[in-house]
């Protein structure tokens, strides 16, 4: 089969690959039916993070299982599937706690921007739905498989609740979704801090208040004046970076608290400060599976539509010029 | 009146200092009945935290109330009374969220090593008992001004619940208090880390179930060991270095959550290993006002008794003896 791997910094191929089969007595090998770009491939394209040897690309996925192992009980051929970009076995203690992501035996699902994947723990990973959904459906479906359950899990972790006044920092498919998840939480006020204006128009589609365009400082000083002075109860930090942190810490009112899914690059938090903001810090690689067939009811009975992130669709034989596209900076 | 002045590193002066007085209209002066130095005090008295100017010592105090500015109206003369080391409104945002050392108009309370003390915003900052309290409770009453406070308020930010296993980093008072906090909070386990043998035996007495004598590392092994390799669900970080910091958030289980209130002393903490940590992070000055009502309730009905952590106790002139005692090493 043919599938995207990543060679090095803007050196993505799409060439022939072994096609995925059975090798764990847990495994399933399902047929993708959509995959997509996630902003965390943009750190080894951009070579940010090295890229060491060949690697396939993709870890967002949903589709048909094929085959399945010996060992799977619950996962069946034929069923319409969705699994999270690690695989857990949903058994061990920490995924009985809702951190799938932190699973004991937990592997990373890699290679998904290709006709078929071979998916890990196949019962603990993938989420089936009741019917095979109809076509239209395909691209929220999708967005569950990370960035939808990563700004799920912000709002989670930034512990939003009914009536809470809420700042999202980053505007990118997470950031958006957050805003998405906080107004199904129930905040009375949700403020995206965007500059991009297709990205505000969506965000003011999904439940944002008010934009906020300043950054860093100016954006935490905006976010006060807009909020008395006091800061908001909740904020989403969907970038990773020393800045977007800080942003995040410095916007958020004591006691109220930060759930950060950007995976952080170079982000180095000074404990003194830290202290002294008397905020709640939580996040990590969002535990996806944990919120999975709430969020799958949610698509299916028509409540969000998580899949209007997504401003590019190609065949994928396109992956190259889809990951050019995500890199590509805002006009 | 004489009072304890810090001049510099190990240079505390008993001095002729002027008697306090009522400044502004918010204002208490309080006849102190007892005072204690803290483990903070010992940074500045160590040089590890510079000393600028002659500075009058002590931020831990209870007493009867002198007098009081026209504006005070639930604080009378001849109360028995209670404070924090941070003075508050107790009517801003910040307080009214249980934040009261974060109040939008807080000052530091300083200079309680001396006969009697100036306490602003003395309606927001001051608790009284509903009777003048017995001498033998005074030692428990003063511990809630700060070490009680400060111990609970770990055990409040690493979300004790009845059930938890619970591990304590730092065995000083806080430390101490803090397992005497995660006791009354219904822990089911509580890991103490000590190794000097008169304060395991108070850990023990506080509600530890286990004693961790290793460090770093070789700590958060232990840990793990005792909680077949998952990590406790609460822990409470009560020094206030890399290394007690490190400790506590590797000795937490995904999804768990470590509650600071050591004063860091330059942590920094790396984005990347806090991400997948997967960690809650919450601490800071501890809001001991939010807690105080419920804390002397408790004491009052003799259900803790806080001030067994006070380990030698002087007349106020011994202020520079006290200091050197609670800044020598435990043999």
């Amino acid at each position: 089969m043919q599938g995207a791997v990543l060679y090095g910094p803007r050196d993505v191929r799409f060439e022939e690959r072994a096609a995925p089969r059975i090798i764990a007595p847990t495994d399933a090998v399902i047929k993708i039916s959509a995959t997509c770009v996630c902003g965390s491939d943009l750190w080894p394209y951009r070579g940010i993070n090295p890229t060491t040897e060949p690697t396939p690309m993709g870890h967002e996925y949903c589709g048909i299982v094929e085959e399945v192992g010996r060992a799977v009980t619950s996962i069946k051929p034929g069923q319409f599937v969705i699994g999270s970009f690690f695989a857990s076995d949903n058994t061990c203690p920490h995924c009985h706690a809702g951190y799938q992501t932190s699973c004991q035996h937990k592997e990373f699902v890699g290679g998904a921007q290709a006709p078929s994947l071979r998916v890990p723990l196949a019962d603990g990973t993938l989420v089936a739905t009741r019917e095979i959904p109809s076509p239209d459906l395909i691209p929220s479906l999708l967005a569950l498989s990370d960035v939808m359950g990563t700004g799920w899990f912000a709002a989670d972790a930034a512990n939003v609740k009914p009536g809470a006044t809420v700042a999202v920092v980053g505007d990118g498919a997470v950031g958006l979704l957050g805003v998405l998840s906080a107004k199904q939480m129930g905040a009375a006020r949700i403020i995206a801090m965007s500059r991009h204006p297709s990205r505000q128009k969506l965000a003011r589609e999904f439940g944002a208040t008010d934009i906020v365009t300043e950054r860093g400082d100016e954006g935490v000083a905006r976010t006060k004046d807009l909020t008395r002075g006091v800061g908001a109860d909740a904020v989403l930090e969907c970038v990773g970076t020393q800045e977007s942190m800080m942003q995040a810490i410095h916007s958020t009112r004591p006691g109220g608290s930060v759930g950060y899914v950007g995976v952080p690059h170079g982000v180095e938090l000074d404990g003194e400060q830290l202290f002294y903001a008397h905020v709640r810090l939580h996040g990590g690689p969002a535990p996806v599976r944990r919120f999975l067939p709430n969020l799958i009811d949610l698509v299916i009975n028509g409540k969000i539509n998580p899949g209007k992130v997504f401003d590019l669709t190609l065949p994928l034989e396109g992956a190259l010029t889809a990951v050019e596209a995500a890199g590509r900076p805002l006009s």
